[in-house]
C-alpha cells in the first residue's frame, strides 16, 4: 500500500483528468448498492404504492438509470463513458430500500462511479418521494460491490454479507 | 400518521410534480449531512493531501456546490429553485471524510433534496479521487440534520449523537 | 393580423431573448396535447404492459416531467422559468396513446413551451419503448390545449373536438 | 409478430438500459422527419423571414441539431452515442414547415431517438417563435423515414408518399 | 481598497456560494463585450456567409443567448438566476467579429457572469465555424462594458475607447 | 487559400454537424491558452489565497476540467467526445493568471474547442471571484498553442513568443 497514491493529481500535485488515452479499452463492469432506510409507516405506504397507486421504487429506477448518465456532469475529474447498458433494482428490505447498479461499458475507464451515482440518484428519489411522510430517512451504507475489466484485477466486496 | 401520504402522486395515483403556485414565497433553509468511510491508508493521504500537494476536499466541496444546482436534473418531481445560497463543508473524522452542506433559498418550495444531493456529490467525488488507492471504501449516514421556513414546521434531527 | 409580427427578433431582425423585466408576475398556466399512433400489436404490449410487466406510460410520464424543466436547454430563445407545477397523463386511446401536460408557474412569462415539451419528451419515450417491435409509429398532433395568465389573455383550441 | 417484446424491459419486467456491450460497432444511420402546420399569415411572416429579417428557419435548424445532442438527458432510456453528423433541414410547405433529420454514428445503437429528437426540437422552436402571432399551431407526423446499420435490417418508411 | 476582499470563500476560507437571500430582488442589467480577431481570407468568408451562404455570425448569436442560460453549469459558485432578457450582437469589425451581449434580470445577484459567457460562447462558436479555415484565431477582449441594479452602484469600462 | 472554406456549412449553405463517419479514430491533442489581466491589487489577493486561505486557481481549475466536458452543449456544432485526458494549468504572470488546458482523446474529430472551452470556463471563473473585488477584469489571448493528430497535419502556434 506504501506506493499507492491518487491518480487524481499531476506531478505537481494539481487536480486533472488522468490521461486513459494509452489504455486497452475493454469491457468494463461495475455493481454497487446502498440503502434507503425508512420507519414502519413510510415502509408501508412504499410496499402498498407498488400495488394499487403510484409506484415509488419505478421512479427511483428511472432517476438511477438518468443518473448513470449524468456522471461526467456531478463528478469534476471522471471521464465522458458510452454507458452499454445499465440495471437498477429497487427492492423492499426490512423497513428499507435495498438498491443495486451494475453498469457496463466497452472503453478504457472503469464504471464505478456510474454505478455509485446511480445508487446514490435512486436513493435520493426516494428520499424525495418520502420526505413529505417522514423527515428522519436515512441513506447508508453506498458501496462498491464488484467490478471488472480494468488493469487492476477484478474486486468483490468481501466486507458485507451479501 | 395515519393520515399522511406521499404528495408525489396525484388523486390518480400517477407521478406529478406538486403543484406549489398557491404556497407562500419565503426563506427556506436546509442543512444535511453524511459520510465518507475510508481506511487508514485512505486517510493518512487525504489527510497530507491538504497540506503538500492536491486538496481532495476542496474538490468535493466545488462538486457539492455545483451538485445543489442539479437537483431539477437528477431527481425527477423536485422543482427547479433559485438557490440564493450553499455552504458545504468537510472535515476529517475519525477514518472519514464528513460533510455538510447547508443551502438557502427564497422560495416555495424546500431545499432539502438540494442540501442532500450536495452532500451525495460530495461524497461521490471524494470516493472518485480514493478509488484508485481503496476499493471498500463506504458513503453512509445521509441524512436531513434542520429544515425552516416550509408550513410543516422547522426540524431538527434528534436521532444522531451530533 | 397585419400588425403582428415575430417578437423573437429584435428591432434589427436580430433574434434575441425578448425583454420580459418589465411584465407583470403573474400566475401562468398551459396544457398541451399530442398523441403516439402505433399498430394494433404495439398497442396490446402497451396495454398488457400496464399490468403484468414493465410499465411504457409512467416512464413516458416521468420523462414527460422533465422534459418540461429541460425547455431553456432546448429551446434557444425561451426565458428559464421557475415551473411550480407539472401534470402529464398518459391514456390509451384508439391504438394510440394519447398525452397531455399541464404546468403552472407564476413568472413574467408563458409556460407553453414547457408543456409542449413534456408532451413531446413524453411521447418521444414512447416512441422509444416501442420501437423495437414497431418502425412506423408516428408522433402527431401536438398543440396548445388552453393557456392562461399572460397580457394577451386567456386561450382554448377550439379547432378539435377535445 | 407474436414473438416481440419490449426490449426495455429485463425478466424481471422492470425498465433497464438494454445492454448492448455484445452488439457490433458499425455505422448506423438514422432520418425522421416531421411538420409544424401553421396558417396562411403566419405563413408568410416565417417566409419573408427569411429574406429581409431574421430567420425563423436557421434558428430551428440550430435547436434541432443540438436536440440530436441531449437525447441521452431527455429520454430516460436511451444509450449515450458519439453522433458522428447532423444534418436538418428546414423548408416550407404549403402552409407548413417540413422538418428532416439525418443523424450518423458508429456505435453499437441506432440513432432513430436522435433523429427524431432532433426534428421534434427544430418544430418545438419553430413554435416558440411563431407563438406571438398563431396560437393554434400544430406539430405532426414525426416519424422514421429511414434507417440502415443495425442487427434487425434497414428500414424505409413506405406508408407516406414521400 | 485595503478592505476588499473574496466574496466567494467564506470566514474559514472556504469556497462558497455566497448567501444573497436577505439582498433585495432588483433589476439587474450587466453588458459585456468582446473580439475574435481573424486574418483576411477568413474575413472575407465570414462577411460573403452572411450574404450568400450560411451564416456564422447568427449561429454564434444563438449559441450566445443560450450560453447566457448555461452559467450556473459552468462556473461553480454562481446563483441561478431567472433572466428576463438577453441581446447578443455581433458585427463585423477591422478583420475582426466585435461582439456585446446584453442582460437582465429581476433578482438578487448581479448579471455580470451571465453576459461575459454570452460573450465567451458566442467568440468559441465563431472560432469553431472558422476554424478549418485558420489556426491562429485570438479570442481577446473580454471584458464588462457596464453594470447596474446591485447594491454596489452602476460602472462603466472606461478604459477603452469604446 | 482560394479552395478552403468553411466546412459547417452544407452544400446549400445550411449549418450542419460535419459528417466525420468515415474518418479515421486517432489519437488527437489539442492545447490553448489564454489569459486573466487583473490589477496589482486583485493580484496580491490571488497570491496570498494560494497560501492562507481559499484558492481561486484550484477552483478555476476544476471549472476548466469541466468545461472541457460542456463542449457539446455550448457550441452548435461540435460533435461530442470521448475525451481521455484534461489538464489545465493556471500560473500568475505579471498582474495575470496564464492559463493552458490540454486536451486528449482518441477519436474521429479534433480536441480543439475541448482546450479553448476549458481555458475560457477556467478564466471566466477566475473573473466571477475577482469580480467582487475588480470590475475592470480582462479575458484575453485565448489562442491555440498546438493541435495534433487530425487529417490536416500538426500545428504550432508561431505568432507568439511562447
Amino acid at each position: 500500500m506504501a506506493d499507492k497514491d491518487f491518480t487524481h493529481f499531476n506531478a505537481s500535485g494539481e487536480a486533472h483528468m488522468v490521461d486513459v488515452s494509452a489504455k486497452a479499452s475493454t469491457l468494463r463492469e461495475a455493481e454497487a448498492s446502498g440503502r434507503v432506510r425508512v420507519n414502519p409507516a413510510t415502509y408501508e405506504l412504499i410496499k402498498s404504492g407498488g400495488l394499487k397507486k403510484g409506484d415509488v421504487l419505478s421512479i427511483a429506477r428511472i432517476a438511477g438509470i438518468m443518473g448513470a448518465k449524468r456522471v461526467p456532469d456531478l463528478i469534476p475529474l471522471c471521464h465522458p463513458v458510452l454507458i452499454s447498458g445499465v440495471e437498477v433494482s429497487l427492492v423492499l428490505g426490512y423497513n428499507s430500500v435495498e438498491i443495486s447498479a451494475a453498469v457496463t461499458c466497452g472503453g478504457q475507464t472503469g464504471v464505478e462511479m456510474e454505478a455509485l451515482t446511480a445508487v446514490a440518484a435512486a436513493a435520493l428519489t426516494v428520499y424525495d418521494m418520502c420526505k413529505a411522510v417522514q423527515r428522519d430517512i436515512v441513506i447508508e451504507d453506498i458501496h462498491l460491490v464488484r467490478k471488472s475489466g480494468g488493469k487492476s484485477g477484478d474486486f468483490y466486496a468481501d466486507f458485507y454479507a451479501e
